[in-house]
């Protein structure tokens, strides 16, 4: 054994994502790696399949983990269901519909923003206004949950207006999945990806993503080929996918696998709804103490996402310094504010495993020990109590 | 807990990847997940980022892991050198090189092939003539180590030709590294891409790249956007590349990261020129095995790759039987032959950790047993003595 082994340190992860991985996953993780074509392994590929559909509450077979980050879902989204001179509607009310716009455009399509503030909600009455000027549309793509802000958007509302102007609804449910309702077939979401590190509380690296029948049918009938290869549904569904053989496509991450096999038995031991309202009334608890401190949400209480809490920096508090403190002193990780609010939040994750009363007590003691020190403006020992009250409240 | 936990079976993994992950690395695999933006996570990168330019033997900063498999390193290294119109000249002699094929293709390019029988090299007076017949071509293309066949081809030469022709070399290494020699400096690689499943034992997912300066230079001066947003090299460069501060891309898969700088501190303990070495001597036993029980290696020997070895499925055997059986009975996986030589060949991998005199045992007693017990046409007993020789002497 070398000295230069990487022991990295325990931390409690209460940033934007990843979020706390409990060991049960890890040790999942680490088991012994079998064949990417071992009929072991092909058999795990359909449990995860199924409890994928769980997850997203969608019966489409076309259900999987895409071998790499949210933003190859993402992209998988984009370049499967968008072609060169592709009208797609894009809301941007933080740093991840502008990566939507991105997409659209490496695709060669045109994007038409509808822009909301950061913080705000995507503004329905905007979307209906654009999807009426721009009837050559062919998709609506919007963030459910944006993980820059802690707004949460009302997809359910946004697909059918999409789908009363003809067009695809592509949804990004990085951040929600798991935490917050999510509902893809009753709401007759076309395609919609998430991320494994946020409220499934296991490793990144992998991307779940799900296509409708109807974004199948688009993508069946494309003019012109997928522009990846490594993402072309056409090619990742006859590896995952098909009643027959598995054909070869790319050599999947097994162990990443068996860590998100893992996760997913363990959302549907807890139960989809019962794992919503537990980030709900954590987030309650937290929301009690960081509002006692003095504290305040960027969000309209209606637009809150539970699992990630925006809240402004108060005066008196150096940003990095404050989160330097947290890692070094007490070993926790908040987040901090990307793009615009890069300096003005601080982003506090209740995500999955995350999600617990012991680590709000770490939090907001941690935070009210830090601002205290550094003589910044906050109710200095309101927070616990306020906290605990909603706490035993259950 | 729940009783559909996943418990893999144990094998021993002598197929063309993934390669037995020792268990110190499974170990690291498992550590606790930290956040990708920690500065103990952003240390780590920098230890990985060195260990690679060590095991690609180069000193381009721009060296680092791409966060998906190797199909998606390879795209990364053709979204990022190939424009739309751009001609580029593909070495095809097995599966690979028809990846590539379509690489340049959804690019926009236009490929030039180059074609090579399965099981051969890739003929350098073909390449040259390919060259001088299209002096607009502003990339060669071709695999260094064909897993689909086991043939390994001279990319010092090719990569001459390249040059003194004004194109590109873009190479691809999946199989080479870390098995038989590659030189990315000495050779004036452009741009390689490989992955971690093979020669290096470590979990399947990842792909290492680097480019040289003359790689960069074309990235930074292209006239149209890079295709792919998650591949695009002038962005995860600002992740993994820059001297300053990390700009925020993906989220980086943190458990894979702690695995690969495991293996990669293994390779630089073992050191890279005894690994090349400790491959080729396990390949000369396993070699005298095969063929004194009669089987006949598709490749001829000067291009023989010692990690990768293809021979011919014998008279009287049944390939998916014999390979279910090997599975069945003794856990050990070794692979089916791919594309054009499917039900023809077997491909039996001694990669990184798998090359182990115990599993050349393993691997010619149970191929004697199996192939014996069904009347295949072998001269039985003969391989474990003819091994066991060249082991003994060294």
């Amino acid at each position: 054994m070398s000295d230069n082994n990487f022991h990295p340190p325990r931390r409690t992860l209460m940033g934007p994502g990843p979020s706390d991985v409990p060991a049960r996953i890890l040790e999942a993780l680490g088991r012994p790696t079998i064949g990417h074509l071992d009929p072991a392994f092909v058999a795990l590929m359909d449990e995860i399949k199924s409890l994928l559909q769980y997850a997203f509450q969608t019966e489409s077979p076309l259900t999987m983990p895409i071998s790499a980050p949210g933003s190859a879902g993402m992209e998988a989204c984009f370049v499967n269901l968008v072609e060169p001179g592709d009208k797609v509607i894009v809301c941007q009310n933080g740093v991840f519909g502008g990566r939507m716009k991105e997409n659209v455009e490496r695709c060669g399509g045109t994007p038409v923003m509808v822009m909301d503030a950061w913080g705000s909600a995507v503004d329905p009455g905007k979307v209906e206004d654009a999807l009426k000027a721009h009837p050559d549309a062919r998709a609506l793509a919007f963030v459910h949950a944006e993980t820059s802000t802690g707004a949460q958007s009302d997809a359910r509302t946004l697909v059918e207006l999409a789908h009363k102007h003809d067009c695809l609804a592509i949804v990004d449910a990085v951040t929600s999945l798991g935490g917050t309702e999510l509902r893809v077939d009753e709401w007759e979401i076309d395609a919609v990806y998430s991320g494994t590190q946020k409220c499934l509380s296991c490793v990144p690296g992998i991307s779940p993503v799900s296509f409708s029948e109807r974004a199948q049918h688009r993508i069946a009938n494309r003019g012109h080929r997928v522009q990846s290869w490594f993402l072309d549904m056409n090619l990742v569904m006859a590896y995952w996918g098909g009643k027959t053989k598995r054909a070869y496509h790319h050599t999947a991450p097994v162990n990443a696998m068996y860590a998100l096999h893992e996760s997913l038995l363990m959302l549907k031991e807890e139960g989809l709804e019962n794992a919503w309202a537990r980030h709900y009334r954590n987030h309650l608890a937290l929301r009690a103490g960081l509002e006692a401190m003095g504290l305040s949400f960027i969000v309209d209480e209606p637009h809150r996402l539970p699992q990630l809490n925006a809240v402004s920096i108060p005066a008196g508090a150096d940003d990095a310094a404050v989160r330097g403190r947290l890692l070094e002193e007490h070993n926790l990780e908040i987040g901090a504010g990307l793009g615009d609010l890069a300096g003005k939040v601080w982003r506090i994750g209740l995500m999955g495993h995350a999600s617990r009363p012991e680590n709000i007590t770490l939090c907001l003691g941690a935070l009210d020990a830090v601002l205290s020190d550094m003589g910044a403006e906050i109710n200095a020992g309101a927070a616990l109590p306020a906290a605990e009250k909603v706490l035993a409240a259950g």
